[in-house]
């Protein structure tokens, strides 16, 4: 298959070493990516510069195959530098221009460090709204976390918890759900999906006697997707809907808030969560982790969640017809 | 060791069912227990009806014992009688007495029907509430959920989420952090307790950014719990302190509200939960799940929580010097 765009990242974070493991994982069976990095920074494992994409499958079973964009400031582990914001911030937009041109079969984003970027101008809050706007359909991108056994959509995710609860509305369920639903069907060759609609409330509100946002908010929600044709149950019970029993008997579940579905997904599978960003014009995966400034450089990067992402972004990839 | 005292719980529902389900699983190797219950009402097992919990450990290899108490009226799976409702609460108390009186070696309580309870005078809003009235030790029962791999204890259970939020106080979550230190010291043999306190919004919050809450409420209880000279960490970023990586390093995760500890536990271990409660005079467990009252009398209903709970009461009985 055509090779996957894996971004440089903060490039003093853990992007060169974890790109490294995955590489040494997935030089033998694939899938195939490449690097858009500095390729004169230091690896522990061989790498080759390449001209273009198109280079990228001949090397990849011998060495790290990286498209060179060299950095004005050599990396320090741990201490991000702004003179290679714009780098940083390239190497995505480039990884989105060879997806959408069909020379990469997809993108692979490496964590940034959103003040080192917003310190040198970067205006977007993060990764998923500047692709949104580089790469958007019209409908606003949505964050999906993937592991094995489950996938979630939150509606609201980075906002003081009591502050989401307030501003909730059945629009934005409505909105989160229908777009999970169209990407289930269009990205991941679904054909019938299946949401699970989380409640707000213990026991989903248990009729009214704890809270009424289950009734006013989530079910109202719930009844406006099903009559669009659109296989959603709930309110559901938030704490028995991630059961092994239950997680079988949905494709997506919706979550109200960010640590409805967070909590569950990790307690599941730390390594292995995958991020994805539905309704882009391309396919594009990133691990579920941020920078480790912490542990840069000192090899003890696990390269898990970043092996996750690159099979997952194959399969999507596979699925809009890639080869 | 000495006998386990297993209460009816709702006649209609699955309560005599999981008994005779933990009796089969149980009765080769133990924890031996009786079951408080109509000794004539249809059993799938042999049964025997037994005078004092005494006589339970000669028959329990042969038959489930049953300390015979009567029912009014004969109970029909799926329809709860209030006729029954006096009898059922009946069992509760004579198992506490029992327990106190060191001639059953702690209780474990089947599932009851709330409203049926409450219609037949039942003042207390449920089992815990009405357990710490007749073996309280002076401070508020606690209610705990366990299973293998994680215990969790909520500050805040029943209500609406956006009410737990507005009314989370930083003494609340000292005092239930508290009574659950003390209760792993003295009920579970837990030398040094480790406590691990959730934040409540995403990320803990970080820093501010996302809520105050994790700033003025939660922070300042973990400091008054370190000053009491309990190992208490927090608030942790809820999303990840339930990682497999984390899960170990504490003995309980206190959590703020009913979902951010349900949903974990029930992720992990759906059958296995079992429900603990702190701070009685008495061990007292029961299954993590209700009378089902769907399936009552159908043979379906899954023994393993309640094998769980009784297994989990034999090992805090032992804490407590039982043999």
């Amino acid at each position: 298959m055509r090779p996957l765009a894996l971004t440089m990242g903060e490039p003093a974070g853990i992007g060169a070493e974890i790109a490294a493991g995955a590489w040494t994982a997935l030089r033998a069976a694939g899938p195939a990516f490449f690097l858009i990095d500095d390729a004169t920074r230091p690896f522990a494992v061989p790498v080759r510069a390449i001209a273009a994409p198109e280079d990228a499958a001949a090397v990849f079973p011998d060495a790290l195959p990286v498209l060179h964009r060299p950095l004005p400031a050599p990396p320090v582990p741990g201490r991000p530098d702004t003179a290679n914001a714009a780098a940083t911030i390239a190497a995505i937009t480039e990884a989105v221009e060879l997806a959408k041109a069909g020379r990469a079969a997809g993108v692979v984003t490496n964590p940034i460090q959103k003040a080192t970027l917003t310190a040198a101008g970067f205006k977007h809050p993060g990764h998923t709204e500047y692709l949104g706007e580089i790469a958007g359909t019209g409908i606003p991108p949505v964050m999906m976390l993937a592991c094995p056994e489950l996938r979630v959509v939150p509606v609201t995710v980075h906002e003081a918890l009591a502050r989401a609860i307030a501003r909730l509305t059945p629009a934005m369920i409505v909105e989160t759900a229908r777009i999970t639903a169209r990407a289930l069907r269009d990205e991941f060759g679904i054909a019938a999906p299946r949401l699970a609609i989380a409640g707000l409330n213990p026991h989903a509100g248990e009729a009214g006697t704890m809270g009424r946002e289950d009734i006013e908010i989530v079910a109202p929600a719930v009844a406006t997707l099903r009559a669009e044709g659109i296989d959603a149950r709930g309110p559901m019970p938030p704490d028995t809907m991630f059961t092994a029993l239950a997680r079988p008997t949905y494709d997506a579940a919706i979550g109200l808030y960010h640590d409805q579905v967070l909590i569950p997904i990790k307690t599941l599978d730390m390594a292995g969560g995958v991020n994805v960003t539905l309704g882009l014009s391309i396919v594009r995966t990133s691990p579920d982790h941020g920078t480790a400034l912490d542990i840069a450089g000192t090899g003890r990067a696990d390269p898990a969640s970043l092996i996750a992402a690159i099979r997952l972004a194959a399969e999507l990839a596979r699925a809009r017809g890639f080869a």
